[in-house]
């Protein structure tokens, strides 16, 4: 897994559920992009005046900025890299 | 209900009254968003330079900038998460 | 009333006199926005960085900037919520 | 007359002189706008961290910025009102 | 090898990989940029405000923004010197 | 002379040389504005901020960024008025 | 020579290399503009909150962002003056 820095945070995102309707799999309104992830890194290295993040942890569920963040491919997985600032608060 | 992070404010968002003529179901003009709304959470978590908010609580009933904040959907409910400096005033 | 925030303050726009020209009324050039109002309401209540505004209270007759604050409706009145830096001046 | 506020300046602008060519009132080039002009009054009173002038004082015959300040009517009378910073410098 | 300024870091670019599909050789989708590489160098010398970097250090494998950096051309390798913000974290 | 305020500087400006070719003048490129000048006034009044310049002094020959600062013309004359800043260096 | 003020160095660029094909010459890519140079000229003289530079030194040979600085010619010669942060790092 990657360390981030700074202020920055690794999200892994939830993917949009997916409706049965009759036994077909019906994919949910492609414009809603998912706004919720599970915190699974955070930065323990602060950059100048940057600290690092102190108001999430791993394993949090989170709400963030649909447009926020750096996408990123880890060991085949898709990931989110966000600054805290970016995070809108905890569920 | 989550909980906002930083100088954030979840909100309850009023919606625009409908008017009954003549039995009749006729919403208002559409191109006045509605303004006001209650404030549902605040955040107690500041973030780097940034405070958690101090001008408003829970329950308080605000006036906010019209393109302000971020719409979440939130157990079916949707709410405004804005940021403190977004609040015009308290009603 | 609403309690305006941080370094807000609450106006009621003066109208545009309009002339009377042989008994007929003839509004002012519509260019000519009005630009003066009466102070109804003062923040007390600074926001982070942001002091409550100190250079008028409420009654002063003020000049501000054409394109300044965000207009809104209370009780069915018409009110401007501008910033205390957008107070041109105390007439 | 107009208290300013904050850093604000009031200037009466100085009217582009007309030529006369054989008796005929001709305006100078509209062109070149007027970018001198008295100062009629001073602001007194600080914002935040914005301090009143203190490098002009009310009588000064100034230089400023083309495209500087609001353009107000006050009593019938035209007049500038400018931060300090768009005095170029005293005459 | 340069010695970097400020807040910079010298980064080798992993080139993409290239996969063999029956012998023949097919660079990845050219959409992909590379996004990982290897510091090799890190600045020493601080300007201004700006410290020299201490999150990172010579031979770490690390993540950076696509759109981030200078890249220049120092002994015919390519390299891309970017600033230490622009390190989204060390793998 | 006009005294300037703040880190202005007042500069008159070297009129681009021309070139006589058999007796006929011709302007150098248009393109070419000039970039040296001669420093006519220092600011002696900083404003809130902004100190008066220390790095130049009247008299010296300086060079300056071709779009910098605001073109005046007092008793007939032209001058540019610069920013401290923008002066690039002394000859 | 130049006494730069505040942050800035000037530099002499180097030329792009010419290739001889053959006992021809031609100019290497055009769109590679010249990125490397050698300090001639470092100031002595902050400017506000700006300090001298201290990362460089005359005869330094460095590397720079393609698209920094002012182009001048001094005596005949060009040269580029550009501020410290401009300065990618020293080879």
């Amino acid at each position: 897994m990657i360390k981030p820095l700074g202020d920055r945070i690794v999200l892994s995102i939830d993917q949009p559920e997916e409706e049965k309707v009759g036994g077909i799999l019906i994919a949910n309104n492609a414009k809603e992009k998912p706004v919720t992830g599970s915190v699974v890194a955070v930065s323990e290295t602060g950059i100048g005046d940057t600290e690092a993040p102190k108001s999430v942890k791993v394993g949090d569920k989170v709400m963030f900025d649909k447009y926020a963040g750096s996408q990123v491919t880890i060991d085949g997985e898709d990931y989110l890299i966000v600054h805290e600032k970016d995070i809108l608060g905890v569920l």
